[in-house]
């Protein structure tokens, strides 16, 4: 079972990016997907577009293995809340797979989860992060990265491809080459996200080469 | 006004991916985003994912300037909709932007919008597309298409290109660029949904230029 984290004010394609390439790779092989939208609180959970989406309480959450946490302009009350960070951290002790997409990373942080662990973040939230998690092994240019049993990603869309590997590594390269296909994407992008950034590509000045030239995304991976 | 359309089995990335796009983009020009999902009946709609989306009915419907209808599993019904249907012959005769993601053209085929004009849709889709509307010009290795008020987009992501390049008509290149970098996004990809796609690619056998070389994207307008 999958469960996606969510919030007041989290950013929608956060969210829905992982949930369809779940839904498109279980498609793929076969299977019915299991995935729950849930919320410290249940119901209705309003999105920083207005658009709402139905959220599930944390207690229909025992049977998840893979937990991924959207980020978005409500995320700092939502790392705050000690409910989510307990539920978080209960997850991660029980050996679930747990990720952050964009500025979901810092309900990771709060949840200490990310101490000693490399990881990522929105471009934009670089500075503020590195400020307030100085312990994590930060990695400006990555679209995603996995320390273990923990991921981050990158902004927004990047929670895209963070699924995608997931999906890889659940399903293997065949599965998430068809769903990619299904999602009209390419599987890796090339580069890290500073060339997203122009932010980043002022203040890390990456080489030219890894701004332009194809190749295999910019992952960061420690088992 | 921007009008997001859904129905029962809708895709969820369809709907989100354009809904995240606008809604990066009003922050960038400082403005308060104006948007609304709708559907045929009001309250909660359940994707093919089974995540839920609250919409309104059609009634709220008179402030729209754009429409963006979604595609996904239950879109023939939603085509057959006479309801539906007439919605959105109604705004396209008001001078309404309207717009399909991925197999939502079913929806703007079935409302006879799109003979005589040019159009695409999700590379799998192709087939029975090209069969069951001949009038429709169909371009099958287009990212997404535009002819006259009428914008189509391949397959579940290319929504968020063809929400880009409605950024940049509203707002111009520069809010469009800031809008595809917060959302870790390039504004404009390289090639067609061809490279995206092991049936178009033996189908249609694109020069290996067009899939590999990276470039303007390849889309079709006529103002």
């Amino acid at each position: 079972m999958i469960g996606i984290l969510i919030f007041p004010d989290f950013q929608l394609l956060d969210a829905a990016g992982p949930i369809s390439v779940f839904e498109v790779a279980a498609r793929c092989t076969g299977k019915t997907l299991a995935l729950r939208v849930l919320a410290a609180g249940a119901g209705l959970v309003r999105s920083s577009s207005g658009v709402e989406m139905m959220a599930r309480d944390f207690k229909s959450a025992n049977a998840i293995t893979t937990l991924v946490i959207a980020g978005g302009a409500g995320v700092a009350d939502a790392a705050r809340c000690e409910v989510t960070r307990a539920f978080v951290q209960r997850l991660a002790r029980r050996g679930v797979r747990v990720a952050s997409v964009c500025s979901g990373a810092y309900v990771l942080a709060e949840a200490g989860l990310l101490d000693g662990r490399r990881a990522t973040t929105h471009w934009g939230r670089t500075r503020d992060f590195v400020a307030r998690y100085p312990k994590v092994k930060f990695e400006p240019d990555q679209i995603f990265t996995r320390d273990g049993n923990v991921w981050t990603s990158a902004g927004i869309t990047a929670g895209i491809d963070l699924a995608l590997a997931m999906v890889t590594e659940d399903h293997g390269e065949e599965i998430a080459q068809q769903a990619a296909r299904q999602l009209v994407l390419y599987h890796r992008r090339s580069g890290g996200q500073s060339q997203f950034s122009s932010l980043l590509e002022l203040k890390h000045r990456p080489a030219a080469s890894a701004r332009c030239c194809p190749g295999r995304a910019k992952i960061s991976t420690r088992r």
